[in-house]
């Protein structure tokens, strides 16, 4: 494990989850899985089965839609690589139940730099297509972005996945 | 300001027009600000309103939607650093106001190599998504393409920004 | 010519069919060009056109909407270059005959090697936008993806085009 926070960022199927996932067992440490994903339907269940049966039998699974930060301190810690899959489906969870974005957002920043271990999350860049006809896709869009800026100024390291290969942002 | 023209590409939200804000700032060059966003709605309002906030006092604003060929030419100049924010919303409005897209494009890159002073330009990459169903977002994502490589080759410097970090793909 | 399979990832008017086309140009071998795209409609008619246009008199140019591998063992071998443009297109055409995605994209994975001379592949990034409203889109979107990973391994190079600008992603 290079860095301590690490950000993997990428499109819709482009292998970011498998990357992060290789950099986690390449690491030797205990591989604690947080997903983010509640199983809302059919195309749903069937990706968390897939991305279950890819990490095999070695990873300890958490599954935490809302309360992200919490599930991060209960579970990051020395000798332990935490890996969220994604961020954001967490934004997803968050729009849902009408939480303060902003608020959670900033919450999240502040939290990264006192997690010990190692912690690497998975996130959408959603951004860079044309803009959304509805609002709440906008907004969706505006939240994903800033997210994914906050976190990448709290991380050591961050990539950019395409096509399955990264690209080396920061770190 | 380490080159004469600046091209700072990004997604909504991916820190593009802040990128760009700290080039000029860093370069203590006299700062000019090209907005060619209209406040057509609250949501465009409350953006320009952030972005003036977010630049501060030391700067000189002017808004131009249409020519901005023209607004360049009458503010760039020696000891100026002059941020157009944002070639997208130029485009919007030229197809507006049916102007010739190509004939815009071609004046734009023609004009860029005589002007004086640091130029710089944001824009979005709106072409990563799925194909518009509609033919006007297809025809926009179609203009705002050749916009970006009319103004990268013009360019002496090209920043793809990601989640508030540069990519360098030129210069 | 530098490997001998290459990959050009990029998204809409993007500028990465012309950097392909440049790339076997530079080659000096004999170019082929396969066209996956079929002339539906006005739209897509004029940009063959365009393309043809571009590529002038000196490329064979063979037009084969499905059976792409086939064209591949067909047309590929030492001394020329195939460019095939593009293979987000092949996989529309794929999709609309109901054909295994799965299946193609894997015999397209295990053909790649058997292949001699330069082979150049242009597809589409299509998942860095909003996630589509419609299932037919999100299909398009995984499948593209999972070709894009599956083509990118497979390949010597891979370049990642912005603003008509290569990043290089491999080789």
């Amino acid at each position: 494990m290079p860095g301590k926070t690490t950000f993997v960022l990428g499109g819709a199927r482009s292998g970011k989850s498998v990357f992060a996932e290789q950099l986690v067992e390449q690491s030797g440490l205990d591989a604690v899985y947080i997903a983010t994903g509640q199983a809302y339907d059919d195309e749903m269940r069937e990706r968390i089965a897939a991305h279950k049966q890819r990490r095999g039998l070695v990873w300890t699974t958490v599954e935490e839609p809302l309360d992200l930060i919490g599930a991060l301190r209960s579970h990051a810690g020395e000798g332990r690589a935490v890996l969220v899959d994604c961020l954001t489906l967490w934004l997803t969870n968050l729009m849902m139940a009408e939480r303060d974005i902003a608020a959670e957002i900033a919450r999240l920043a502040a939290a990264i730099p006192e997690l010990s271990g190692a912690v690497l999350f998975v996130s959408n860049e959603v951004g860079l297509g044309i803009v959304p006809d509805n609002r709440m896709a906008r907004a969706f869009r505006d939240h994903a972005g800033r997210l994914n800026q906050a976190v990448a100024a709290a991380a050591n390291q961050v990539y950019f996945i395409a096509a399955g290969l990264p690209l080396k942002m920061k770190g």
